[in-house]
């Protein structure tokens, strides 16, 4: 018989985490919230502050009483980091307890070489943030860190990485841990992204969303019932090969008519390119003609000048991202859906393409309140999520006592 | 800010339910699973022991010691109701606390006429269905109820029921609240399959699955991270039009293309009325000369027969719908695809053609371990799901306590 769900409900994490998220808050506040009683509440509470990892406000002479007097973590009581990896960019942001920004990063990497060298680089560059923050790499209590490939997220491993075949099985996950002798939670980069927006971004106030990013492939991070949902082998949110039936265009992976190639960065190029050299678009002819190339990003541009090819083009790749998410709205009935990734710059012609063609294919109850947008936190968003992946799993109740345990001063 | 997801952890809830599950259980391993102390757990059971819910071991000649006693729950200190509720079939199951069936009963009914008719009707065969279980009402504990159409299942009324448009806005869960004096939970048809063949039927070892119903229309129940997911708005799962691409048959919402109107029982009836009368099909036109229609149910038949006529009808709709469960397969990932409803009685050429559409459109990662498999339980799926979902909502850790204190003989 399938087991009933239940945690193992450990006082302290409770109370912690009461305090960490509706800090500053007093203790009758605290015991009305957990449950717990007055008694318990108090004793967690006493402990916590002991050991740093709690403060308490000062009485105003003495005449309040200790049940009223207000109490908030110590943010500073310990930090994380947020990794963000790209193909040829990183970013570093440390935070402390309370996600306040200690210093950010963004550097130029080649992920494409050896996996050695790029996470020794990788190690490097954290270990100067450190030391920018003025922080011993033993006040770490976490990393969470995306990456722009399938990942194991139990072993913290690369899961057949497409783009990066060279990955495949490394370590990364006990590379990071031996590192920095901390817990390290290693996801990929949408998933990191979703996380991001879900909780200091565009979709705060959403139980259920689905990020999607559009750039050179085309993924989506699922938050569902407020939390990541990663399917029975880590692979939900992989829309990139979905077919629009139909669609004869071969793709890398066999089939033909997947989104990702009809429209993701790569398509909108060629597609660009194909303009440029029919001069079908004077603009992107002589853009091509200064640089013999055409890139997404010229189309994105180009079409927000009034470009009517670029224009086409654009709505064309938003048309079909729409078409593909008018079922998956049908079937998951999102709050909202948030789009991020290079191609979002293209402005809200994409997104209005997206929206109409949610809107067309969808029924009246998926989309009556259906909130479409970019996200709020632009590059920001994977290495801010990949802090707060860090976050919510050393505070998670699993781990509480171990996070604790590991990094008290008493 | 988003706030991190606790619930009140209350001793007493998760400690009965560990006993409920995993019972019988001794105090020391019930110590070992929760985290809580041996004074609060021996505090807990020797409560409910007192209270009639549980009961301990006795010990052999006095020398067990008491840590050592196994204590289960009184599955009879309480019962609940499972009543599933289809166009023309009412089935009602009374279980006691551990799922064990008192009675079970199925009546005709007729429920697209008056609502509080039919609603008076299905009280009447609940209060028989007591009877015959020799149970007084006082003892039910919870009803759980699914309905063929869209609900709003915090309010427990009907959300725009397009087959049933004169039970719009009836007051189901006050109604049956207020006639049996327990909590009443109210869901849509597949949720409650789903949770039938996820605790009890086909898909017990899956935290992530798609319960699929095909019949009359097209739904499915989704469970994901061993929960039902029901969305914002409720529509979760709701991909009876979801539109094939390409499709041009127009459905009476008003799109063209819905896999309801390509796949479901009337789609294959129509086609298999067309090969009769065009006697393509020899049987099928046998079976129109005596009976002057053809069911979904007599082109099963036929296909199992071996009418090749009657087994592309089946295998084109096992295929449309294998076209939409692989985009559904790629973006959720689920574990398992269990498929029930009336169609599925068509047997292994319909499951077999969803299975290879399935596999043909999907990533490697996303089908490599997929099970896809017929429901378990059949047509007793309902019921059983229906009082799986009273028993799993009264024993919640929000309701727990509410629970206990309303039954409680002390």
């Amino acid at each position: 018989m399938r087991k009933s769900v239940y945690e193992t409900p450990l006082a302290e994490s409770v109370i912690y985490n009461v305090i960490r998220v509706e800090g500053p808050i007093n203790r009758t506040e605290v015991v009305l919230k957990t449950g717990f009683s007055k008694s318990t509440v108090s004793l967690q509470i006493n402990k916590f502050i002991q050991k740093g990892l709690v403060y308490e406000e000062q009485p105003e002479g003495g005449t309040t009483a200790k049940r009223k007097l207000r109490v908030e973590i110590n943010g500073d009581a310990g930090f994380v980091a947020g990794i963000f990896v790209g193909i040829h960019k990183l970013s570093v942001i440390i935070f402390n307890l309370k996600m306040e920004v200690r210093t950010e990063a963004e550097h130029y990497i080649e992920s494409t070489i050896n996996p050695v060298e790029t996470n020794r680089f990788i190690v490097k560059k954290l270990r100067e943030a450190l030391v920018d923050a003025g922080i011993e790499a033993e006040a770490l209590w976490g990393i969470g860190m995306g990456f722009p490939f399938p990942v194991n997220y139990e072993l913290g491993i690369p899961d057949s990485p497409p783009n990066l075949p060279l990955w495949e099985q490394f370590p990364l996950k006990s590379f990071y841990e031996e590192e920095f002798r901390c817990p390290v939670f290693i996801d990929n980069d949408v998933n990191v992204m979703a996380l991001g927006e879900g909780y200091s971004g565009a979709a705060q106030a959403e139980k259920d969303f689905i990020f999607l990013k559009v750039g050179t492939g085309i993924g989506a991070g699922l938050f569902f019932d407020g939390r990541i949902y990663r399917g029975a082998k880590g692979s939900a949110g992989d829309i990139g090969h979905i077919g629009i039936d139909g669609e004869k265009n071969l793709c890398h992976c066999g089939n033909a008519g997947c989104l990702e190639t009809l429209a993701a960065a790569p398509a909108i190029a060629a597609r660009g390119l194909q303009a440029a050299m029919t001069e079908e678009s004077p603009l992107l002819a002589t853009i091509f003609k200064s640089k013999n190339s055409i890139s997404a990003l010229d189309v994105g541009n180009s079409a927000l000048q009034g470009d009517m090819s670029s224009i086409r083009i654009i709505q064309d790749s938003g048309q079909k991202i729409g078409m593909v998410l008018a079922k998956l709205v049908n079937f998951a009935n999102p709050g909202m859906v948030v789009i991020g990734g290079g191609v979002s710059k293209a402005g809200n012609l994409f997104l209005a393409a997206i929206r109409e063609s949610i809107v067309r294919r969808s029924t009246h109850l998926a989309t009556i309140d259906l909130i479409v947008r970019f996200s709020a936190l632009g590059d920001r968003c994977g290495p801010i999520g990949a802090g707060r992946l860090a976050i919510e799993e050393v505070f998670s109740s699993r781990r509480f006592n171990r996070t604790i345990s590991e990094n008290r001063k008493d």
